[in-house]
């Protein structure tokens, strides 16, 4: 049984920064969600590719106990993003974006995995996130994430599959296109009246603002010196959020706070190099490290009132 | 003797945001430093102002035991400032700036205020900051502040003071026009290489981050719900900061620490009216209250880990 399922896409990225440039590498939300989450937990992808992909290229999650019997080869071409980035490596810009099987993208939740404890829809169409739910046992959390695409295309299947979930782990661009507020506090709050009991806005290297009932938590983001990619970034971040809970197997404040911080520290380590190569090599000691290393970033002696 | 003193200006503003407009009310960098500082320790005050100016406005700082003898009305009008805000209230629209009296302001520092333990230098052309340095002994923090308009027009000079003070508190976008770096924690490393040991770098609603030799402290900013008008908010800042340090009398960085939230907290009590219309009625409980409600919204237990 996998504990941790995700549903969302792999694919061929071709990525420009200002640092370097690399041509068919290994991508989408599926991937980078579980090149995190599987640190913590068992993880069940669902996901397409097409004839020509290699599954030999992530044999390294095969070795993290990953499940990837929900990973269905399509006759055609995996999905390709063509993406580039300034220095202010916050906005990509999209040169090209190539479908391929994606395009009749259609997912079949392996029964095996219908019993997942913890369930994360990665960035696909509402309706397609709505279909999985069909699917599945109600999890202990099922999290939602989306994209302007289908904010501004399709908005009504959204609200309902919104409706559905526990919480949204989305951008803070998102967060206020959805609810139509500046304010994100207030637009957690708008949102969180259709449903979901609580919200993670990310806001990149600004860090986290979650808001869950009357709770509010602000988590910055590791400071780093040298962001080399920021592609993958979210996915990332909920794949050590995801894992995280999942490994705890409890979903409180509490868990969640730190769960937040969990996967802030994983998507630090993904933007250090392009494309999964920073996870794929990561040690589980430099997680402990940095999350030391973190605390003490954050952290502050008692306020002395005169 | 006052223990902080600020060199700065105080003026007449006129405000639009998405929530109001306001004529001619109080503002300028001294005045709202001061509004924040004067909670926290007694603040000497120099700036200049017109004729026009009705000492009688800014009373409730007399209350606060802040000197004002260093205010000097000169012939002319008191220094105006014209700006709007639109829903993303991080940046203002200047509409009109007449200088008036600031034309010819040359800072005449007091006796009295010569051996402050706490200095800070608000935003005034870079010449007239150093021609301040030359006046006073030496302070326990001398903290500099400044804009754009200097770096663009007086970099040489802008550099020179900032070889002289202890601390700058200035925004992101400062920190990376001045460091030609993009990253904050690079381009405050750049910037304590000409002699200044720390850098407090505000990001508005994200918070502040703060370098010093080897150590960095992140500071999320508290979560509002209504941002009201965000004129005066880092000058309000610098004025938590610099009145929390001067009351506990010590540079450490623990410190510094709290005073970052201490700053941060008094900033977030501006932005909810006019001018400085929140920080004359506030009541020293209400910052405690908002500091306890602070601490909620950064705490997290620690990380299990497997």
């Amino acid at each position: 049984m996998s504990r941790l399922l995700v549903v969302g896409t792999v694919a061929y990225d071709s990525i420009e920064t200002p640092f370097g440039k690399v041509d068919n590498v290994l991508g989408g939300s599926a991937l980078h969600f579980t090149s995190a989450a599987s640190f913590f937990t068992d993880v069940g992808i669902v996901a397409t590719v097409g004839k020509d992909f290699d599954l030999n290229d992530i044999s390294y999650l095969k070795e993290r106990n990953v499940d990837m019997s929900g990973i269905r080869a399509e006759e055609g071409k995996t999905f390709r993003w063509e993406g580039r980035y300034g220095y202010d490596l916050n906005q990509a810009i999209t040169l090209k974006t190539e479908l391929n099987v994606i395009e009749k993208f259609k997912p079949v939740i392996p029964d095996t995995f219908k019993d997942a404890e913890f369930v994360f829809l990665a960035n696909i169409d509402p309706e397609l996130q709505t279909h999985v739910i069909g699917q599945i046992k109600r999890p202990l959390a099922l999290v939602l994430d989306t994209m302007n695409f289908w904010i501004e295309n399709k908005f009504q299947a959204l609200m309902e599959v919104i409706s559905k979930v526990d919480m949204l782990v989305i951008n803070e661009a998102e967060l206020r296109e959805i609810s139509k507020e500046h304010n994100l506090v207030k637009g957690a709050r708008k949102i969180m009246e259709k449903g979901p009991q609580c919200i993670v806005a990310k806001r990149g290297e600004y860090g986290v603002l979650m808001v869950k009932g009357d709770e509010i938590f602000l988590c910055p983001a590791y400071p780093l010196e040298d962001v080399f990619d920021p592609t993958g970034a979210g996915d990332t971040f909920a794949g050590g959020f995801m894992g995280y809970l999942s490994n705890v197997g409890e979903v409180t404040s509490e868990t969640i706070k730190q769960a937040i911080i969990m996967g802030s520290l994983m998507a630090s380590f993904n933007v250090e190099d392009f494309s999964v190569n920073r996870l794929k090599g990561l040690g589980y000691d430099e997680i402990k490290e940095r999350y030391h290393s973190f605390r003490k970033c954050v952290e502050f002696g008692d306020i002395k009132f005169r």
